[in-house]
């Protein structure tokens, strides 16, 4: 039997000497797979952007029609294709141009996917590739460091106390577990930060299916929350390399948080954004002080990592300490959202009667 | 105390008196939030969209600088200000260029919120403003039609046959509850349709969160395909309005199939995938017949709902053929991306190690 380490090493190896594995994934989106070195991959980018967030970034793309593709596949793996005449009595109405090609993956055969379906080729203005697969340069901005870090909401109602009181209790075992270990404190707590956000927008959307409404831009704006939140988590596990204990914990964490949250969400949608209001607000606090931290010396101010350079539009030679900037702003931003999201259900209304703050992170 | 259509109406009186309540939402924004009328509005657009998806679409974005627009809404209310120096001794860095102006939501007042996040005012080429909140004009596209719809899984291991016998299976019931009603099984099935990629999506979010791992952008492509199954819905929703039993049953199910997709997804992602695959499968089938129905004259060919024309970028006379066409190439994409996530499944990788199929719907 193989031991984890030796399967590992024979999974390497099946990988590097099948690069057609999926379909058409050719060598070099296998290598774009390579997360783990890619920040040491500095791109010669220059700062494009605008900050209107949606034009600067110029890209190409080098994608195959679609219909194309899937065929071109097939026959480039040299698989037998059935049209389903033959397997299934079944007559949808054919809107393919390549009628004959279509056909069924058989299953037994186990080397690669009919249906690979090929992701479009994208690069940048300098030529060179586009690394990530989880964002595109359209999804990328410049944030904006104007945005007021000072703003408070001053808890008045019983449930804003509570909420209040629930969060600045949760900073002392915090502040006791991290001390001014910031890295370590800001990689550790994004798991936990990107969980609210899902869980808003998935219950907004189970909503608006049964109810049949429209959701405002709701659904959007909290998972792009949760998604620039994780953003966060890739960027700063390039810097803090978790430990098993603290990777442990993190699960334990997030068990207990999502659940917790979830029902939270489902008793008073009001209380879980105005909760979520405050953790932010935390977090910016805490994220002043990582950037004391970094400006005494204490913690190295190493480059930023390739992936918050094209993420956030940064220079190329950026360092840690723009990226805390620019996550303290985006971490305002969300405090702003929740807040207003929690004044609307104290407003007696629902969130769809207020158009959402979508597209700025 | 007020009856709820009591209440309901006082709203709307204090909705309509005070257009203001949302910091700087304009009455315009607020017309923009009358879904139900919106079909009636048909946009005199050309149909500029390309193939690629990307251009084509001209708009243009009047959003005040976001600092600019969050104090400004907080001068035209005639709210009162306070600095959190007063309120809150943290002083936490001030990075913004308006310090003076920083205060907190009192919370008694109950009027507006200081937290207006006001979204960017977006109109179309033709100057008429951008109708909807939950996409965005660079989120709309033109649907591939020369997809293969006959393409076919050939189940063959043990678990494959299940998941196509399922679906099969679930097929007979909801013959007999729709029989040629295609509109109305459209409607209510789309409820069905958008849980399985937001399940997903949200499970391999907290996985990604968890184990400290890049996503492959998996999560992008399958809460993609649970908010393009949404925007069916809220198409469907335009041309079929769904009965006071039909929505309990709409409820009904959402909370059954929540749950049991939730733990088929956490015991065998693998068999989750395969299952939505065979369900797309149906789900053309199903739109097939749909169109023999349209075409017989059995159902009326009724105009396209403005929604669907802004969404697929549909010519200004489409009808609601057009949209069953372009909805069924939806259905045959989200098959392929879910049997290509099962075969990775079964070739025994994680899905992060495949590039996603982001971007096209």
């Amino acid at each position: 039997m193989m031991s984890r380490g030796g399967a590992k090493v024979a999974s390497s190896l099946l990988k590097a000497a099948r690069p057609r594995l999926f379909s058409t994934a050719t060598t070099s989106t296998i290598r774009s797979m390579s997360h783990e070195t890619s920040h040491l991959l500095r791109p010669a980018v220059a700062d494009l952007a605008s900050p209107s967030g949606m034009s600067g970034w110029i890209w190409t793309t080098r994608a195959p029609a679609i219909g194309g593709a899937r065929f071109a596949s097939t026959v480039t793996l040299g698989e037998k294709t059935t049209t389903t005449e033959d397997a299934d009595p079944k007559k949808a109405e054919k809107e393919s141009s390549t009628g004959g090609d279509a056909g069924g993956d058989k299953g037994e055969k186990g080397i690669a996917s009919y249906w690979g379906v090929e992701p479009s080729k994208i690069t940048k203005e300098d030529g060179t590739e586009w690394k990530w697969n989880c964002f595109r340069p359209w999804e990328t901005y410049k944030a904006d460091l104007t945005i007021d870090l000072s703003k408070h909401h001053v808890p008045t109602t019983f449930l804003d106390k509570i909420a209040y009181w629930t969060v600045k209790s949760l900073r002392w075992p915090t502040d006791l577990f991290f001390q001014r270990r910031y890295g370590c404190r800001a990689m550790m707590l994004e798991t936990v930060a990107a969980v609210p956000g899902m869980v808003g927008g998935m219950l907004l959307h189970c909503k608006s299916l049964r109810r049949f409404e429209q959701s405002g831009g709701w659904i959007k704006a909290l998972l792009e929350e949760a998604e620039n939140e994780r953003m966060h988590l890739m960027t700063f596990m390039e810097v803090a390399k978790p430990k098993w204990y603290e990777r442990a914990l993190v699960i334990t964490v997030q068990g207990v948080f999502f659940n917790a949250y979830f029902l939270g969400y489902l008793i008073s949608p009001k209380f879980a954004h105005r909760m979520v209001g405050y953790l932010e607000e935390e977090a910016i606090h805490s994220y002043t002080e990582f950037l004391k931290e970094l400006d005494k010396g204490n913690i190295e101010n190493v480059p930023a990592p390739a992936i918050a350079i094209d993420y956030w539009r940064l220079p190329a030679d950026a360092t840690l300490r723009d990226v805390v900037m620019v996550v303290r702003a985006d971490e305002a931003h969300h405090r702003d959202v929740n807040h207003f999201a929690s004044d609307i259900h104290y407003q007696g209304r629902e969130l769809k009667e207020a158009p959402a703050p979508i597209g700025y992170h």
